[in-house]
């Protein structure tokens, strides 16, 4: 069941502290080859929170994907403490495995202010229970599933915008997604950016890959994200529809780059997304 | 003469090596309250690159700045390596001064590679020549000139949208800036991705502000670069004009995010930026 899927996506998320500012976290037991980037993000982000003071919270993150993570032993997160001052308190977290550093992030906490605000608006889309499921997009194309993506999985990613696995060339590099968490969460704030962190790894750099054809199913292209960089701007649940407005800027020297805006259905801006991914196609 | 600050800022810009991962560096001699933060960036990124092999080519950094910095004293740069592979090469660098991280970056380099091209077209805005320098707009509105702002400054700005300091409201929070070192600089590329570096946090908070009235001499408003990430997708010269195209999707909590798109005069997409800045109103 879906629920039984976001319950274990929480299981994930939720890590076991060794030290005062080492924790360990695990991977779920599927075929994966390497570790989700979106679930080591979300852990080092968990990590990073557990070290910081409840009043303050989480306003951005930025990290860099060094290595692939491998899903059959746990990942150390090791967290620095940069600063704490009277507003604002910074963590730096290192992910280890097999003694070296398979990520890095930073992540800055804020004790809530009032300022200016404006925010983007939402763009125009379709709502999301007009729209097919992944599952059904894909069952449709008549691409066979991968094992992994066959069984229940925690995020229901509705796009608006459905490239096809047929190789179609020349598409705009935009796309709209509605995501959330396939069932309830807990209410813990924190709880909901680290679900927003892990899923938004997961259709953003296909952004980049639009004007070039084909999809993520394309055989021969190999992708992986090279950083990840988060900005949360307004209080949001991951269990209800959010809708991700993402584009790509550039692509150049096997590299694309892609930019995210998520809102809540209602069309508050909660926060911006930016990933850069290496995306190389075998001749 | 300009072609003199052009000169001091390739001097300020070039680190004294104190050990193999240590590099010290300097301010210039302004009477600056604190460190211009695209300085410490800059400085950062020198860091880091003189760490990596010269095949290799800086295409994004993140950094965080956590404390103010201290112009009266040199910054010590310690560059760690947490990974130098077959493609990639990641460096983080913290910024020291009186034994506390004042700024923390991390960078990736790349050996160069061919892939999937694209970029997003340049705003249609009037050429840089047509429009006023920075110091005619200031002279202009009568604001009384900071000594820092009188002296020749290393970088002509052209805003091709000027906001005035009238205080007017309700601006649109998007604002086209062309730029360039108002000199020649030496030939060596990675001098001038550093250069856009120190140039790029210049501007770009000022575009959070712009729905909210005022400028930056609005005398009771308090801003302060919290990150700065940027990706570099081709090559440039950073004294040759470039379009700085800025918005800010968001301003909420005491801080605004912006982000910049950097072209040639070609209209060549040759960087992207994002910036997120606190921005305090006295009341």
């Amino acid at each position: 069941m879906p629920q039984d899927a976001v319950d274990a996506l929480v299981e994930v998320l939720d890590l076991e502290p060794i030290e005062v500012n080492i924790f360990r976290g695990v991977s779920p037991e599927e075929d994966r080859q390497r570790i989700f980037g979106g679930q080591v993000a979300g852990q080092a982000l968990v990590a990073a929170a557990r070290t910081v003071e409840p009043d303050r919270q989480v306003h951005s993150l930025h990290a860099y994907f060094l290595r692939a993570g491998d899903p059959r032993v746990p990942v150390l997160y090791e967290v620095e403490r940069p600063r704490d001052g009277g507003s604002f308190s910074t963590r730096r977290v290192a992910a280890i495995q097999h003694g070296k550093v398979i990520f890095n992030l930073s992540a800055s906490f804020q004790v809530p202010e009032q300022g200016f605000d404006h925010a983007f608006p939402m763009p125009d889309v379709p709502p999301p229970d007009d729209l097919p499921t992944m599952r059904e997009r894909l069952n449709r194309s008549g691409v066979p599933l991968a094992p992994w993506l066959d069984r229940p999985r925690p995020i229901d990613i509705r796009h608006v915008d459905w490239p096809g696995p047929d190789g179609t060339r020349d598409l705009e590099p935009r796309q709209n997604v509605w995501l959330r968490a396939d069932g309830r969460l807990p209410d813990d704030p924190i709880l909901h950016t680290i679900v927003l962190t892990y899923a938004s790894d997961m259709t953003l750099l296909d952004t980049a890959t639009l004007p070039h054809g084909g999809s993520w199913f394309e055989p021969n292209r190999f992708m992986a994200s090279l950083d990840h960089a988060m900005w949360f701007h307004r209080p949001f649940r991951a269990d209800d529809w959010l809708l991700y407005a993402q584009d790509s800027p550039n692509a150049s020297g096997g590299r694309g780059l892609a930019r995210g805006l998520v809102f809540t259905c209602s069309g508050t801006l909660v926060a911006t997304v930016m990933q850069e991914g290496l995306i190389r196609s075998a001749r």
